[in-house]
């Protein structure tokens, strides 16, 4: 059994690709929940969505977010009402937050009920999150703390990004699915996902006991860099680490995680990084990493997979 | 200003009539709260939203509830998680449960929240729930006691009724815009919308001090009859006065009210029961009652109307 680490777009294209690679024992994908919100009274998880949405197959294939051939009826009317619109949920869409948030009312928990979403959405491999707990990115700007969604959906990225702080993680445990994941000898392997490093991967690795698993050592680490010739294949984590004076490069993310990764996926136009990033007695992948398509996604989940196997093999 | 009762559609295409009839600041338009759920966690007032819609000229011309051009993506997204899907809420309608419900849980009132959903939509006329408080009718049946839309959406009022509950009445005063529509002096007629006597009409009325106005005597009270020719125009009135063991006719109707109504407008259909709708000292205008457009709907409130005035004449 492989545990992938995802977070939004990034992260559930390369769970898309591992899915198509491993069999439905055999992949596990541990979900970022820093992001999720409550907003117009409803429990949103974006990250979870956006996986969900992936692995069925049904996500918008422009925005990497959201349904294909979504609908805006509620939207139109919400705004006309004059209900908060700067978050967008599409009617399709709703539906999840709708009856997730009716859910979690009744004390289900949020693992639970995205098991059950999953089911219905027809997913075979098990998509968990990796606390069933309250957890929230905050983040430090130049304009003060910012809720997460604040941060990145209203002020797009803008203010300049100076710290983070995840509210809740040192009391949330891992959710009962991923606990289960993490006794000894349930997981041959980590897959880090090339999802924000300091956006998504740092909340989930908050989760002490998921972070402990990667300090042990105990099974090889391999990780896609989310930075492509110095710039982030989507979203602000280039930008993020200009501003936390980090260079932006697969370099600065590899040296980000130091030891807690093996091995590194670099894409073939990083190829001049990679004797620095091999430094420090990683292996290192050049493949092409940009997941434009499902078949692209299988690519580099397989290079992913391979490069683990390399690693586990030398131990 | 006049102050209309109103339940769902018959009651909703009345008050659209009325609007015609009458410029904003002479008609008030008081509104059924009994029918009000809570389902998937959202705060439902079906009858204010049908004559929200009516009023705003956005409503389902086909079915008389719900929205014109409406669309169901929320609902097949919902039915495909498992969610209850035996209660249909369209993409558009939606917006407004989830705003209501975000803006009651924030403490404000219905009726506030009523009246800014209605000024949005372009609404001039006041429109206002006869309560804030939570006033639900329970419905007595062989099946045992109901919540309403159990036993009329859930169950398509197959069940057989033996009596009603006001649950809330006893403490339920009007809200803070009837109350001062009560107020001596502030209105010069009651027009009793074709509504469901026992359904929508029976729990305003269970609201004591708009009861005792009534009572009064005070000003003219008009109805206009949802009984048609010894049927309901929509809905299952005259089924529950068949198990009630009450005469299915406007004559039935009239006896159900009482002294409380001063003039009866009944439809030409009924010419027969004029005489025994007139013998208690009752004033009774025939016409055609089927507001199947709002032409018909303005023919039908000016005949309420000049009933009113009438009955007005000779005090």
């Amino acid at each position: 059994m492989i545990l992938a680490l995802a977070g939004g777009v990034g992260g559930a294209r390369l769970a898309c690709g591992l899915a198509l690679a491993l069999a439905p024992g055999e992949l596990a994908v541990a979900v970022n929940v820093g992001d999720d919100f409550e907003h117009l009274g409803l429990s949103i998880s974006p990250d979870l969505d956006t996986v969900m949405y992936t692995l069925a197959g049904i996500q918008n294939p422009e925005t990497g977010w959201g349904r294909a051939g979504e609908t805006w009826h509620f939207m139109e009317t919400l705004a006309r009402l004059g209900g908060d619109s700067w978050f967008r949920l599409g009617d399709h869409d709703l539906a999840v937050h709708v009856e997730r948030t009716r859910r979690l009312r009744g004390g289900e928990a949020l693992s639970a009920i995205t098991s059950s979403f999953c089911a219905r959405l027809g997913i075979a491999h098990a998509v968990v999150p990796v606390t069933d707990a309250p957890l929230r990115t905050m983040v430090n700007t130049d304009a003060g703390e910012l809720c997460f969604q604040d941060y990145f959906v209203r002020r797009r990225c803008e203010p300049m990004v100076t710290g983070f702080r995840f509210e809740g993680a040192d009391t949330a445990g891992p959710s009962a699915p991923l606990a289960r994941l993490l006794e000894p000898g349930a997981i041959q392997g980590v897959v880090i996902c090339p999802s924000n490093p300091w956006l998504s991967v740092a909340p989930m690795l908050a989760v002490a006991r998921l972070r402990a698993l990667l300090e042990s050592k105990r099974v090889p680490v391999v990780a896609v860099s989310p930075i492509v010739a110095g710039n982030a294949v989507k979203g602000p984590a280039a930008k993020i680490m200009r501003e936390l004076g980090i260079e932006a490069s697969a370099l600065g993310v590899a040296r980000h995680y130091g030891t807690l990764v093996d091995g590194w996926v670099i894409d073939t136009q990083d190829a001049a990084l990679e004797p620095a990033i091999a430094s420090g007695a990683r292996s290192v992948a050049l493949t092409d990493t940009m997941m434009i398509s499902p078949d692209k996604s299988l690519h580099a989940a397989s290079e992913a997979l391979s490069l683990m196997r390399r690693i586990a093999g030398t131990r």
